[in-house]
């Protein structure tokens, strides 16, 4: 076992997180796997195969038509026709931490080998030490200077080879896969349906641009140009009788989070979308956002109520509460208010990943 | 005529122009408008019917024949086809100042209108005075503060319903048409034949990315989401009971011009350009990040060569020296030095307006 895999085991092996970005939540004890839902046997041609025949999947269903059907007073020309869906605890697995963390700690080790006056210096000396309080108490500041020194700083094409090779060799603590393997296939298919519609499926994502960018098209099969996500800037760089290049420097240009999702949205689509999809408070302004334009609108929240099958959070519903892609009451309130579904991962999903039996 | 109208008019009117940004120069004088590259007879099907058939028309084609033909070592995988267009002086007239310039100045006094208080405030007091001699010494400070006023501070839909309604009444002071028709129908053809072709294509402009998506898509086939522009940050207000909406604040997220368009392109596609056609010094950096791509790029400066049926400036071959959209003597080396094409208007554009008789 090389260092880094070694130092990315003992990350994943703990169970105290960091800071409330990070906190890791023991959801294995709560829940139900049960499922009960209608469980319609589907035909081999249905699009949304992995989805129990409830109230989401005809919501779905219905929106695609109205919206599609030329005769229908709700048609939307193809062209405007955006759907927008948040990243992670929607389309994967983002418990007990944000893989990007993972990434950002697995990185500590080679950005410490190639600036080793780090070594000393917090919060890296910390990082290292593996000593699981102490990386348990470090501060959001902190936090920062380790997304920053492993996000930042190297070129554009350098920081993508990284992202690859990572994606390529870790694996998540749960099910000892790659972190791509973690995705969601009614959400999968989901984005198919979408696309097979005429609709032009982003992803908006909390998660960073650059990182989501490297997989997006292989996973999801949505293209770079189509990602939204929290971007820091880069600088051109011009070297006489060199190639040019891009390196990513630390200013935060867009907290695609919150508010920042459709001012993202705006920026970078400039058109209002017309379905959204997310799982917790850091989506509720782009569901506000999309829902607020004229004709039918859908607008979706994937409640996480299955604990045996990926896990359990709210605080909605009574589920335990959690700091990593909260859905309180009042998002759950709001929803109802809103008229925007509820995804219920228990009832609703006959299957979650694909290499479930 | 309506005050706004009659403000307009008396700009418009104006030779001389606002600091450096803004110089007007007189073009009338030079240039030749005699065709001297081979004109040979286009066949109605040419999909650059007006384009002479000089070394510009066969730089494209040969690009486009080489990166679609699969069996080419040159073939471009269809989602990798990106080809990047400048907007001022690359796809529309630029000359003798910004369309979006003419645009802020007009709105001066609708907003001094909704604030009073400006009316005795610099520079408003002064572009309200319609005294061009004060005009014309007017800061870049002072040139910030009119464009921050009048593209920002409003919501982004009443900007662009103010945007869509000067357009369908501004006219240009030279040929006394609306802007939108003072497009280049060569260049309106390239971007078709490269789209037949597969190409996404994207305006990369350092005019305002909100502004030129109020018509890309109608004037130049180009959908909102392919405009990457200069771009200001927005708010998302929410209101209780309300409709949320954007605001557009005075904060600059990206200068889309010179090493700016690199960056954009990164941040708002981020993927690099096969294709990239510019005019002057701010498309250099976009134009040399192109061509150190692998395989075949094409780079294409257009120079405004033709006095007569558009405008003559460079400074290079020895042209009128301008401050709008310069093309220097160094550009043009580098060109040579890169293999960049040269588009010369007058030798190798048949047509340059869909008006021409």
């Amino acid at each position: 076992m090389n260092t880094r895999s070694f130092r990315r085991r003992r990350w994943l092996d703990r169970s105290t997180l960091l800071g409330s970005f990070l906190v890791a939540v023991a959801l294995l004890t709560a829940g139900d796997s049960t499922l009960t839902g209608a469980q319609q046997t589907s035909t081999p041609t249905d699009p949304l195969a992995s989805w129990n025949d409830g109230a989401a999947k005809q919501a779905i269903v219905k929106f695609v038509q109205a919206t599609t059907d030329r005769s229908s007073v709700q048609f939307v020309p193809v062209e405007e026709r955006i759907a927008t869906f948040d990243q992670d605890g929607t389309l994967w697995v983002s418990h007990p931490m944000y893989s990007q963390v993972v990434y950002c700690l697995d990185r500590v080790p080679g950005v410490v080998k190639a600036h080793p006056e780090l070594a000393d210096v917090e919060p890296f000396k910390t990082v290292l030490s593996g000593n699981r309080e102490a990386i348990g108490k470090l501060s959001m500041a902190d936090l920062e200077k380790i997304l920053m020194a492993t996000l930042t700083g190297m070129s554009v094409d350098k920081f993508q080879a990284e992202v690859k090779t990572w994606l390529e060799t870790a694996k998540d603590p749960r099910w000892k896969r790659p972190f791509t393997d973690l995705t969601y296939v009614p959400m999968l298919e989901l984005m198919k349906y979408l696309r097979a519609n005429g609709y032009k499926t982003y992803i908006v994502t909390g998660g960073g641009q650059d990182f989501v960018r490297v997989y997006s098209d292989k996973v999801y099969g949505v293209p770079p140009e189509q990602v939204v996500g929290t971007a820091t800037g880069t600088k051109y760089v011009s070297v006489e009788g060199g190639r040019p290049y891009l390196t990513k420097d630390p200013k935060l240009l867009l907290n695609d989070n919150n508010a920042g999702k459709p001012e993202g949205i705006h920026l970078m689509i400039g058109r209002r979308p017309y379905a959204a999809f997310g799982n917790s408070t850091g989506d509720r302004q782009m569901l506000e956002y999309t829902t607020a334009g004229a004709g039918a609108r859908l607008a979706m929240l994937v409640l996480h109520d299955d604990a045996k099958r990926e896990y359990a959070y709210g605080p909605a519903e009574g589920l335990p509460d959690t700091k990593v892609g909260t859905f309180p009451a009042a998002l759950h309130d709001e929803a109802k208010k809103r008229g925007w579904v509820i995804i219920s991962m228990k009832d609703d999903w006959k299957r979650i990943f694909a290499f479930e039996p």
